[in-house]
């Protein structure tokens, strides 16, 4: 019998099984009401469009679209890009742009381009789970990044060495964050800029909610707050993601990275030695579809996902108790919610498969350290109105037995 | 400006443009005759099948085929997968599947569970390009593994030790290898899972082109012949690596690895860090064409690759001058060349450059130490016979000139 320990790179050690997956397995029941998900509303995909676009790839355009490509992708998508990049304050062109498969894959070939074992990485205490599990296998420290920037460039630097490496990057969501549906604010872009800057690292900016913004005023992504101060993309430190996950459809596995040309070289390289390219015939379709009708599909999600976003906030108004606190976000997919301390998410979910049938995700698994364990996360895309009524009505209930 | 070499990885410095890549984009010309490339011949796809597939896919399942999806895969794809291992006597279950985005991606991922920096991965001399590509992101050093084992175990074990790590796996290209097109006959494949049990280390078997045999007997697979010693997949230390882009279409990107429950339910793990999952509606459209048309299909493939693997062979018989020798595959894409010890074939395709306009991928990069730069890799795959004809005439007269 193969002991398969003894062929295990050290890094297989930090890929564990996440216990709120295996928990949230159990949870996926008809009677449950879940706000656990987190993805889009699947009846929200402009599923008639996808099927006209592939089935005119397939006619006018079959041996390309089926062949292998080139590894920076297709060229008329990142032209496409591009574009969009430049009316949020981002001029750049194709060569600015790798196609990836998801921004999933844009963090993890972010992570093993900078990360060296006891190097750290700066991330947001809580910060995207996702994002944590894709640099872990690149065994990393982590330290806590407060975006208004009250800690010195000093004293990252010196716990960095303290731990046996260098600091090689903040990473940041910054609109409407999974998981706490908080943006950044203008300030604070601009201070990360300044630390890193003075760190003399990079800044990986997760942009994966961007076009989701249902009011308040949008906020230059910190990567046109850069070229603001240093004239070009390709004098720039920050390396922005984007996906068409919550805009289109995840299931294409379509994102991107935009970032100074120098960079995006280097990882189409890693990209080509990796998997060489993503899906072709995927790459052509999202092409179509986002250039003959992504504004018009998008203005249809922020304002269905508004309005269940505002039945939310108002239900949870209605039925939680006094000491728990929420946020109130003004875009994306989530609402984080801040339990009396005693309290643990965990513990409640496990409760909630026994007695209420309500579904969510315990804060703790956001927090690099895992602290915070009264905290949970609420997804509002896929909910309807009764089910969120309902929901919120049973999480009152069951927050209020364990007071 | 932001220096970038301060926030690299150790690693990205083991990750390089390749020189071949970059002489073949200038072959990329339209009075070039190419032998170079390596791909499928488009022709060839089942473009009506895949495009009735995705109107299908979109049809009846557009929520689920546009949703995110199990990092595992699609459970009817890997139901049908299991079924064709079984086929070719590899007894296994969708538990032993793991759907990646070509098996490419499939090295790297075991790349990357395997291999801390300095161990050594046991490696062809030559071998695929794309392997040593994946397997150089993660550090290793190579030895050169004689598939006849006529080097001892600790004689592997003591230069990896003196390497500064552990020997982790063998890799081996076993059915028409990408790039010599040769085949592994029992007696090596056996010998390859003594040495491997031996060293108590991991066996990776590169399974690309197995669909395309054209004669002669096809001889089990390295983890079949494991099976039949050991009584079950479980108790295997071979990883096999399959794909669908030699037998359907590479632009979908789907591949898989067929091995033991539990070093699968390890990759499960690093893909869901890595990527989430490999496109959704591309694997249920690869289920789809695969259970409807496989075998014809592919049938159809040999007939037509072989017939262009008789036609370069009897051209190179007749071209080629004294002092060459080349390989008789009985499957596959690939012929590779011997020339006489003193010329190289990356400074003859030069030369075609600019002469003879004839296309081909240097020996040279095939080889972890860059040694037997007198070779070359021709492919039959998307040439037609007066192309081949002309084709060898001229490959003839370049070599004559040069000798």
């Amino acid at each position: 019998m193969m002991d398969w320990n003894n062929v295990l790179a050290t890094r297989s050690s930090r890929m564990k099984a996440s216990e709120i997956r295996e928990l949230l397995k159990l949870l996926d029941q008809p009677d449950i009401i879940s706000f656990a998900g987190g993805i889009p509303d699947p009846a929200l995909f402009p599923a008639e469009a996808f099927k006209d676009a592939f089935s005119d790839a397939l006619t006018t355009q079959a041996s390309a679209a089926l062949q292998y490509s080139v590894s920076e992708g297709y060229k008329p998508l990142r032209d496409w890009i591009a574009g969009e990049m430049g009316k949020i304050g981002i001029p750049c062109a194709a060569e600015n742009i790798l196609i990836t498969s998801g921004s999933q894959q844009a963090l993890d070939y972010l992570g093993k381009l900078m990360l060296s074992p006891k190097d750290t990485a700066l991330v947001g205490w809580p910060t995207y789970l996702g994002a944590l599990g894709a640099f872990n296998a690149y065994e990393p420290n982590y330290d806590r990044l407060d975006p208004k920037g009250n800690r010195a460039a000093t004293d990252f630097a010196a716990a960095a060495e303290a731990a046996g490496g260098r600091v090689k990057f903040a990473y940041l969501s910054v609109d409407f964050a999974n998981p706490t549906g908080e943006t950044l604010d203008r300030a604070a872009r601009e201070a990360v800029i300044d630390l890193a800057d003075e760190m003399d690292i990079a800044i990986i900016e997760d942009a994966a909610y961007q076009t989701l913004r249902f009011d308040g005023e949008p906020i230059p992504p910190i990567l046109a707050l850069e070229i603001q101060r240093k004239g070009s993309i390709e004098a720039c430190r920050t390396l922005y993601c984007g996906s068409f996950s919550k805009s289109l459809a995840p299931g294409l596995r379509v994102g991107w990275i935009c970032a100074a040309h120098e960079i995006i070289s280097r990882l189409v390289l890693m990209k080509q030695a990796a998997d060489l390219h993503s899906s072709t015939v995927n790459q052509i379709v999202t092409h179509k579809v986002a250039s003959t009708m992504f504004e018009p599909h998008v203005a249809k999600l922020r304002s269905t996902y508004m309005a269940r976003r505002d039945h939310l906030l108002a239900a949870l108004a209605r039925e939680m108790p006094e000491g728990v606190d929420w946020t109130r976000p003004e875009g994306g997919m989530f609402v984080w919610v801040t339990l009396p301390k005693a309290m643990d998410g965990a513990d409640l979910l496990a409760q909630s498969l026994k007695t209420e049938r309500v579904a969510f995700v315990p804060g703790r698994a956001f927090y690099a350290d895992g602290s915070n364990g009264n905290t949970l996360r609420l997804s509002f895309s896929c909910a309807n109105e009764p089910q969120i009524d309902e929901g919120m009505k049973r999480l009152g209930r069951l927050i209020r037995a364990n007071r």
